[in-house]
């Protein structure tokens, strides 16, 4: 019987122990001197028990395959990696502003911009090195294809593009479809990238590859949806952020254009529609089924 | 007999017509929709005339194995988005905060300073998916090389813990040690990557890869002492950037620490080194000689 809350936990931990291990000023510095400073930073801003939802989704997939789940988490790292990375730009003042995230001061709250900016910098080209080396994957051809996915899930044809495009929603106007498009950019091309990192780390055929994608993109508006419900119903303090922000600042989301009970319906139905798309898969594919629940039912 | 005014200038056209063929909303956006505000900050910060230096000293790393100078065009690309990306964030009101670049506003003065920011991590992010293509290099196994020296250049160990050290180092008293520290990651780092960048393509072999590196070292601190000699010696007009600025930001410099004689006797002599260790090359390296030289004696 599978275990979701048990292989979120073991998940977490192994990600925040390796992360600790690999983001080491020495190691990172290579033959330079350690940056410490930056490193502390960069450390600041990904070593704070996050729920590790991303790498989750990589070994979740990668097991489809049979991958076991130690196989896959250096490709989980560098998700995380570009995951944190995209929180600590977010959270800067020229972005979201934001003081506290996960009931800590943000990077450039504990230390400054240019060292947040900076923080950011270094694990976005950490997170290619990490995909780059040979701990990764023994082929080269597979962590070339994993290159490629990252890249393109945080890219301007994806997280990067929707950020600028949610800033310029902020403005007000968007449509139903514009808010959506913007969201699957946003949040749901990393989680796309994740499934698919996984898929590509177990040699995922085409058909399989194309399952998982609906799959991903079905759980990723899932969870950017749960998101806005959650800024609507939620407090501060279960949420570990600034509840109420997204209306307050005019931000553009669903739960604005079809109402509380309404977005609870369309959850429902995208939550079945993820499952749905893993039909062929068996119980290899559990854990994809229980995320998708989870993303749908979270509390914060 | 090599011309190296007629190679700067082919190299500069080759990667300004191909960076305004790639950095192309559409192409860039890939299935949706077109991120134009965030594309047209990313041309504004890369499309602006550069001498293209890095993606010159790709090719002609290249060149020494007989790598045709268009099947270096790509992984130049890469290099230069990355310096891009790096002159961007530099500039910031939070970095360096400079209003203008080559004459013309920096991204975050045209645009604001979350695009600029978004703009410098959109170049980053391209800067892997360009070496990660087929288009780059036939051969996987190359490609992740690629990306593991150029996330290696620009990076905690090169770049971005460079330009750390920069800032801490505003502060005073690092000694000549920890100046010549701090420039070869700020600058030399990916002055280094682009040569072996070059060079992998060509498969260069252990020593040819390691005399190479010699060449790079130097050269990288001839372009950083010639910029802190300029810094000195330009008006601002003739360098189309804030002249005096580092003496005046209390920055930490060779000049300051050598005087401005020693520091042009210095740069003669690293210049030197940097030529000596092509010494096994023949004319194939004249290119890469020629560019030595170049650093050295540049006006602006």
């Amino acid at each position: 019987m599978y275990d979701f809350a048990a292989e979120l936990a073991d998940c977490a931990l192994a990600v925040e122990t390796a992360l600790d291990r690999h983001l080491d000023p020495e190691r990172l510095s290579g033959p330079g001197p350690a940056a410490e400073r930056v490193v502390a930073a960069m450390r600041h801003g990904s070593l704070n028990g996050g729920k590790r939802l991303r790498p989750l989704l990589v070994r979740q997939a990668a097991n489809v395959f049979g991958v076991p789940s130690s196989r896959a988490l250096i490709a989980g790292l560098a998700v995380e990696a570009v995951h944190c990375y995209s929180l600590i730009h977010d959270d800067l003042p020229a972005m979201d502003d934001d003081d506290t995230r996960r009931g800590r001061p943000t990077v450039h709250r504990a230390y400054d911009e240019a060292t947040a900016i900076l923080a950011g910098d270094g694990l976005l080209t950490h997170a290619f090195a990490l995909l780059a080396g040979e701990q990764c994957h023994p082929d080269p051809t597979v962590r070339i294809a994993l290159v490629t996915e990252l890249a393109a899930g945080s890219g301007v044809g994806g997280m990067v593009g929707g950020q600028m495009r949610d800033i310029e929603g902020e403005a007000g106007g968007f449509s139903r479809a514009e808010i959506e498009v913007m969201q699957a950019m946003k949040t749901g091309a990393l989680i796309r990238a994740s499934v698919r990192i996984g898929a590509l780390l177990g040699n995922a055929d085409a058909r399989a590859l194309s399952a998982l994608t609906a799959y991903a993109e079905a759980a990723g508006r899932a969870f950017q949806l749960a998101d806005d419900i959650l800024d609507v119903t939620a407090t501060s303090e279960t949420l570990g952020k600034t509840a109420g922000k997204d209306a307050e600042s005019g931000k553009q989301t669903l739960v604005g254009e079809l109402g509380l009970e309404g977005a609870r319906a369309e959850l429902d139905q995208i939550v079945n529609s993820a499952v749905m798309a893993l039909r062929t898969f068996g119980p290899r594919a559990d854990g994809l089924r229980a995320t998708a629940r989870y993303f749908a039912n979270r509390s914060h």
